[in-house]
């Protein structure tokens, strides 16, 4: 059951439209990581709640609590849970998205000011402040709602929305609601699927569904010896130097080919599955994407397959710096007494925090006792998420590849990210269900750089998917 | 020939006068790394300028022309060139020290107001920022030029001073004008040995004699890749990391036992003789100095000698510090585009920087090919300076090994120092005399830090050495 002719056209008909919303969105700055923008935060709650009052929505606005940012006790932006729809016999979809935003100042490198929404007609870019992240793809859903609102059209599934203002900024508080409202009785109970828009194609010519997110547990690795900094020349070859002991450490991590070095941490890795490599070869993806990603040729591999897996299904490690020692330009000859080494382990199933800690803290004490170094060393996890990857075989993934296929005429790259959405965890297990990651933008989208954007083309064909989509799952309902 | 009685129990009953002149130089922030204080170095110069005087010196300002410094273009403080006595039967000693001082201000730690000597009759210490380091010496000579003066006594040799404004900061301009007034006709020519008085004592028991300074060569070693940072998430197992490749080089310079693992390095340092070895036994000295010096028990070795050959006539190389790096505090999640990792080796005779960095980049370059890594490297030598080492039983040396037994009644320790003071290497080479490094202070005196001070009784007595040092001098040319 594709979309009715009448949606796609009423959203073809009506980008113009959908741009002016984009924009107004846009130039509320919602930045939620700097506390003279919390207002424009909760405005931007407001605008939405009048949106989707405006549609046919019941909204609530649930109160997070309160943070310290910047020295001030903040009130959290609220979440907005709305819904659609109460249909019995049709399947009920969860859509998350967030409408906070990086910070941007137009001093960052912007060509333009971030907070105005600029339509590139020569390119065709929507260029602002969270036009790809993510309000572009919030609006998304409203375009759907609007066009069903206005052409008398019931919406082939019940419609759950959960938004965020807090994002960007660790969620605060979105996880303990999430939790309650999945209970029987509460707001999130009893839906079917959820379908997340906050990330990207995997390059910038196809669309693609994710189905798998890597964990991480972030290490900081110290080594202390002297009270103070010492002079490297009052004191260099008569003391034993932490920094000498903790770049030893760190060297035993990681390979310069990427091969954690951990004894058990690589065993963990669930072994790849024949299909599973073949998901990998037909992905739309070269050497020199990855090379125009990076600005470099610094592929670890010449292998398409084999770049792909490095950083969708193998775990990395990378060392991220150090704290306590010399960091600034120029010569400084100073011993550091305490520095502090920081990596992290990107997670992949079936490795979790739980499982990798205990073998990475084992191995550098092991290794460390090997110096035969008078220094002390601590070593403490910083964060941790597990990994997380979903059955892209489930009729929720079906439902959008077929979505796919109607509106841009391909088959969607199945993929996987390296990086984490935590929420997407907390949903699949205390909903329970499945979870499905369907991007809107492109893989150059610049998300929290400079300049970013949305492309026209991916904002009005990305409406028409998440309607489409919409109807495939309500076909697979039927 | 021991000091005139009289002198002695001049400068004895004299001390009171001489700590109210050390607080008055002492109240004048004569700090030469900031712009601010520009104007109390020349302060400070004029000062000096009229006690020498006073006392019947001949006194020169010379102009060292102009640095940009803080963005502004500022003249640099003049050195003090001056001279007492002319007597071809005496010897000349040319006599080193510097009026300028490291920044300090009450916040960072001090008891006291850094700027106004306090004496605390309890300890005895005399408290202020340059009491030790050199205010203290520099007015330690002034200190025997009064008694001189005041007593009628003629001086046992003809002196000449060195003194400079601009020693915490580079000492700006002193390489060139010393080259130009050793030469024949100039201002420093003719002179049969230097002293300068700018160090400390071993500990903070024996007064000791120096003969020796470590030199230098500082490196950055920059391993470069993707034209910007990355996400660890996005991309970590995808590409070549720079930090991965840099932590592993680095880790291949030196053991955490101290031991140099660049090739040829060590071959180069002189062979110990035994005499040599024998003047490290004999130094007063315990592994519970160094511990109590640098707050731990992190010695190298629970040998004495070794510990003090290690800092002493041994190289040693430090890694410092990486910039580029991600070094706040908290956890971030980035693959650094481009990162140099600091580092330096204390250079021992026969080490040069000429003939140690070769070496290094040699083994840089051939330790970076087995990575086999696509990233890009690059080595410089920030600045370099060579070892220096002086024959501690050239005459210099046995007089003030004489005077140090006149007065504090124990043999001085002969000790070499792991820091540089270029300028002592000037001195060597543009005068091709012997050079005495002769210091006043205790090895806890805090130079550069909070609470600097300089013991009364150093400064006294410290006083009577110097005085005691040109009579020996003095016989040793009779």
């Amino acid at each position: 059951m594709p979309a009715p002719t009448k949606f796609l056209e009423y959203v073809e008909a009506n980008a113009e439209k959908f741009i002016k919303r984009l924009a107004e969105a846009v130039a509320i700055p919602s930045v939620s990581g700097d506390a003279a923008y919390r207002k424009d935060v909760f405005r931007m709650a407001a605008f939405l709640e009048s949106e989707l009052k405006a549609l046919g929505c019941e909204v609530l606005l649930k109160p997070l609590g309160k943070q310290v940012l910047d020295g001030k006790e903040l009130d959290l932006p609220p979440a907005i849970l709305a819904s659609i729809g109460n249909d019995p016999s049709k399947k009920t979809i969860l859509c998350y998205g967030h409408f906070d935003v990086q910070p941007a100042l137009k001093s960052d490198g912007w060509n333009t000011e971030p907070f105005t929404l600029v339509v590139d007609e020569k390119t065709g870019r929507l260029i602002g402040r969270g036009a790809t992240d993510d309000k572009g793809p919030v609006l998304g859903w409203i375009n759907v709602l609007q066009a069903h609102h206005e052409l008398g059209l019931p919406l082939p599934v019940n419609l759950k929305f959960c938004l965020e203002g807090m994002e960007e900024s660790g969620s605060e508080g979105l996880d303990e609601l999430i939790e309650k409202e999945a209970a029987p009785g509460g707001y999130l109970h009893g839906v079917d699927a959820v379908c997340i828009s906050d990330n990207y194609w995997l390059n910038t010519r196809t669309p693609c569904l994710t189905y798998g997110l890597r964990g991480i547990s972030y290490y900081k690795l110290t080594v202390s010896g002297p009270a103070a900094d010492l002079h490297s020349g009052a004191f260099g070859r008569a003391v034993h130097e932490p920094m000498t002991d903790l770049i030893t450490l760190m060297s035993k991590l990681v390979t310069p080919q990427g091969k954690i070095l951990i004894p058990g941490v690589e065993d963990l890795v669930a072994p790849l599955t024949e299909a599973e490599r073949k998901r990998y070869e037909v992905l739309d993806y070269s050497i020199s994407d990855i090379e125009a990603s990076v600005g470099a040729s610094i592929a670890l591999s010449s292998d398409k397959s084999a770049v792909l897996m490095g950083k969708m299904r193998y775990p990395s490690l990378s060392l991220h710096g150090i704290e306590g020692a010399f960091s600034a330009p120029g010569a400084k000859t100073v011993i550091p007494a305490k520095v502090s080494g920081k990596f992290s382990i990107r997670l992949v199933p079936d490795q979790t925090p739980e499982a990798v800690d205990p073998l990475v803290i084992a191995y550098i004490q092991s290794e460390f006792a090997k110096l035969n170094s008078k220094n002390k060393i601590g070593i403490e996890n910083l964060h941790g998420g597990k990994p997380w990857v979903a059955d892209p075989e489930h009729w929720n993934y079906v439902a959008a590849i077929k979505a796919t296929e109607h509106v841009y005429k391909v088959k969607p790259d199945l993929t996987r990210e390296g990086g984490s959405i935590p929420v997407t965890l907390t949903f699949a297990e205390k909903l329970g269900v499945n979870v499905l990651l369907l991007p809107m933008g492109r893989g150059d989208d610049g998300a929290h750089s400079t300049n970013e954007k949305l492309d026209r083309s991916n904002f009005i064909e990305g409406t028409k998917l998440l309607g489409t989509y919409l109807y495939e799952v309500g076909a697979i309902s039927a």
